[in-house]
């Protein structure tokens, strides 16, 4: 899968390459394994963003696993004379800074070396609310691919033409504004490594979850029976598994009507 | 706006009470506009997940300076027994672990000491693929509030009967699942922050961005004038601020009608 990528050049890596053997089984701890993980590497001028919270918890644990690797490249070295400067006012006038062409062009062929050339093997995304939605499908398609470098912005946006000269595809995560993409990348980097085999473990399924059959997940309870004056639902008590089955897709399928129009009016239109 | 607010009880804040001189107005380092900053408070697992990113840059400089407070309420000492567990089997069977009712009370019971009664001055949140959609809109509403309460999921979710009773909204990120809620959280407070006055200064404009008119945002370009060829769009150049604003606008609708069918519609419906 990854024989044709030579390590990268890399300011500072976060995933290890040793292994300490208590962890996982010996399969998993294979050099090779760890030489040919998933990798994300993210420029960025906050390189001390990461990893952040995916150094933690699951996400953490296969870092630190080797079973993905995160890299930073500080975009502030590419800058332009004694201040480092990336960015500058928009042509035409308006608010804000944009990044500069030559200076993300600079760190971009920084962060492919050795990354195979085909986008679909590995993708270059800025993550803007310009772009096309982030899904749980994209987060399945980076986590097939060999890898994906990940711009992050500040300020009013990044200059067209290094997004042109590039194949840079614009994703969002969703229809709302931040300071900048590092949160943005974090959350996309999560939803992308929890699929990579083994990083969940027996964690979690990823096949009963939401989405994963187009309606939103049905409502879940635990001990105590009662809490406070309120049952469990006694078909849920019940041990038949039929019933419990029937009310939990009910209650998936009222769910997604309440709350979401869109996605309920795709779901009937697959069943038809 | 928040003098029946008591201090919390809080095991962690990251907003300083004190304020260097050198940084803003003195109108802005008014005791009391830090002791009624805008507040959010996480109940999480991985308290040491915050601030995380939210600590640099524009969110992170206002921290310090008692724009807005953060303080994490950790679950785990909430937790039963000798190994304070959190969590338990889904009633009815299935994969995962569901967040216990009791365990979560206790933290929120915690989490909104001093806090307003009134959910629309102090919304409870939930992190969960399952809830609506984050938008612009609901940032905005937020920032207006006096702070929130973000509960973050792990495993399989949460027992229904703590959000039944807590009033709790379930909120999501977007159309994907990740291995927690902590990098959601931060994500719409990062949105929500911004919006608070006084927080980005005058580095952006929340006017003239993305989803402030309901379409995506033109293109943007910056020096150098030609790079590799590729030259900055002679009528930015021109001087021109008519002839400017009718070529963005006209790319903005070509960018929303070709990347977001939804927006382009609602812009459309409104227009007639």
């Amino acid at each position: 899968m990854t024989d044709d990528i030579a390590p990268p050049a890399k300011p500072k890596s976060h995933g290890r390459l040793t292994i300490s053997a208590s962890l996982q089984p010996r399969d998993l701890m294979a050099p090779q394994r760890v030489k040919g993980a998933w990798c994300a590497r993210i420029v960025t001028l906050f390189p001390e963003a990461f990893p952040g919270t995916l150094g933690l918890s699951l996400t953490g644990k296969a870092l630190d696993m080797g079973l993905w690797a995160l890299e930073t490249i500080d975009l502030r070295p590419f800058g332009i004379g004694k201040h480092r400067n990336v960015d500058d006012t928009p042509a035409g006038g308006g608010a804000g800074m944009v990044l500069r062409a030559d200076v993300v062009a600079a760190a971009l062929a920084q962060a492919q070396r050795g990354a195979p050339v085909d986008r679909a093997r590995w993708p270059i995304v800025f993550l803007s609310p310009r772009g096309t939605p982030f899904t749980q499908a994209r987060a399945q398609s980076w986590a097939a691919a060999d890898g994906l470098t990940l711009l992050c912005g500040r300020f009013e946006g990044v200059d067209q033409r290094v997004i042109d000269a590039y194949g840079i595809e614009e994703v969002s995560l969703g229809d709302f504004v931040m300071t900048g993409g590092e949160i943005a990348a974090q959350a996309m980097i999560d939803a992308t490594v929890r699929l990579i085999p083994g990083v969940l473990g027996n964690h979690a399924s990823t096949e009963e979850e939401s989405f994963a059959d187009g309606l939103l997940e049905h409502p879940q309870f635990t001990r105590p029976p009662v809490w406070e004056g309120r049952e469990i639902p006694p078909v849920l008590l019940s041990g038949n598994h039929g019933e419990i089955a029937r009310w939990r897709r009910a209650q998936a399928e009222a769910l997604t009507a309440e709350r979401r129009p869109d996605l309920w009016a795709a779901w009937q239109a697959r069943k038809r």
